[in-house]
């Protein structure tokens, strides 16, 4: 096994060979390797996300509480599962974290407006977020709706700011996949196609259409930002892409997973809640353990996909362990 | 008087010299000609956005609920005030119409969406817009919201898009500058002021700020947004900001204006509620004569700016008239 130790960033590679499993048991060294590559990762994207979010005090009469609850909503929890497949990504083609750092940033606050909006009253109606009181239970419904507009549009900001790339016509690249993915023909779209199935028999395919929309899109796009940022070549782009739709689609299961398996301390959000609501899911659909195989299936999928890059793609693949064998 | 008929686009030029005023009870030609302007740029813009928020329909579970309100909330009314600014700031540098609407289109989805958030009931709670009702109130809460982040999304879409402008440089400086305008520093952080403002005792300097973000913010890069259109010089651009921050404000006296003397039949909302919500506005602070006085001086300060391109202002010049005597 390789393993390659970078002490400037702290970053450490696992190869495909020397992958053991990753379960909750396991004491494996990749396992812990891996883990504080994430937590590198996860702290260079907070800090960034702190600075960008920074402070607005100072400036005459400044939408102080707007800028506490943008923040709120996006600083001190979340797993930046998003950024981390943007730097990986990024890093296959040599790009530098500091160079995938603004994109990864912008691409997790179009996730957390996502969030802020997802549990106000008219829509999911959550109290409970990363373990916390959701924007509008912590602010208001006005300061939720508007701190959700507000990260909407600062990842615009962020992607067409100079010091996301240095050539423009990669920013508007990035502009465009963003807003593609993530508006009326990606999340967006998702979210009004997931409230119009309540109550309503779907079929595996419907449920695999909906949540390609609203949880797909934005984790294939945070993969495709990582190949647009390394200038990728097609038959490269195209293997990442195959990639993104099997851990995009695992995600989601692992979360139905989890809404069905886990508690509110492990996930930080109420559980049981699609269950309760009588709401169609792929555990619904494939029970428990169809929904494992399936999950098993799908990290199998991607971790092939990946092959093309030998073992430059280890972190990637064990972006992909993580995914289908989430616990929180 | 000179004026100029393009009979492909049937354009009329009033120029400065020619125009005799444009009052209500105004018979003079050049406001026919100015009318008729204003109306060949908004079926344009119509069109266009009519093309852009094309249907849905024919794509496997297509989120046509959400395409719909999104249109709902952006067709079939409105003065398309910001696109018109927009057409006629780049009209100054030999932009042509179909060269800047894909700017002018993007701008309103963002003007569209302000007003389907801001009318939510957690915000200003209106059941009335352009005459008809509210989007909450067509369709639902969730769905209206959905429908702001879609139209505030295909904004940076269409501007990001080579068929918006061949150079990505421009197009990724339309993007910042939107972002800019429209975010937490801009539109919604002025909204998030105004709803905090909302009981508090004002003054003019802050009334003035808040209205500044609020409304002058979109304003202002709608004008902007020309001048980058035109790669306008360091000197024609700051001419333009000083017109745009001129008829900014006067805009937003002249909705308080119509708020405290308009009906909802002419206003298309309602009216009177600023008053009757206790609210510090520019007429409860100036008030109605000293409104109007004010209106009058950014009217001659914004034609003031213009002096320097000369007879080409001649279009901007009418849409300052317009703005200082408004009457819907």
């Amino acid at each position: 096994m390789q393993i390659v130790l970078m002490s400037a960033h702290r970053i450490v590679v696992a190869t495909p060979a020397g992958y053991t499993g990753c379960g909750p048991t396991s004491e494996d060294r990749d396992c812990v390797l891996f883990a504080e590559r994430v937590e590198v990762r996860r702290n260079a994207v907070e800090k960034r996300l702190r600075h960008l979010l920074g402070d607005v005090r100072g400036a005459p009469l400044a939408p102080v509480r707007l800028a506490e609850a943008m923040r709120y909503a996006t600083l001190g929890g979340g797993k930046r599962f998003r950024p981390y497949l943007v730097i990986e990504a990024a890093a296959l083609f040599g790009v530098t974290e500091q160079q995938a750092l603004d994109t990864a940033a912008a691409i997790e606050c179009i996730h957390c407006y996502s969030l802020v909006h997802d549990d106000l009253p008219a829509m999911d109606d959550d109290d409970l977020r990363r373990g916390r009181p959701t924007v509008h239970k912590a602010f208001d419904e006005a300061t939720a709706i508007l701190a959700g507009d507000g990260l909407l549009t600062i990842a615009f900001e962020i992607l067409s700011a100079p010091a996301a790339h240095p050539d423009p016509a990669i920013r508007a690249q990035l502009v465009l996949g963003l807003a593609r993915a993530s508006g009326w023909r990606g999340m967006a779209g998702g979210q009004m196609l997931d409230l119009e199935a309540e109550g309503v028999l779907q079929d595996t395919a419907s449920i695999r259409r909906i949540q390609a929309l609203k949880t797909g899109a934005l984790i294939e796009f945070s993969v495709d930002a990582g190949a647009i940022l390394g200038c990728a070549s097609a038959p490269e782009r195209e293997a990442l892409q195959a990639y993104a739709r099997a851990i995009g689609l695992a995600f989601q299961i692992g979360d139905d997973l989890l809404d069905a398996e886990g508690s509110p301390e492990q996930t930080g959000k109420a559980t049981g809640k699609d269950a309760g609501a009588g709401k169609a899911t792929f555990v619904s659909l494939l029970g428990i353990s169809g929904a494992h195989e399936t999950l098993r299936a799908l990290g199998s999928e991607a971790v092939s996909a990946l092959k093309v890059f030998g073992r430059r793609g280890a972190s990637l693949e064990e972006a992909a362990h993580f995914v289908t064998s989430r616990r929180s």
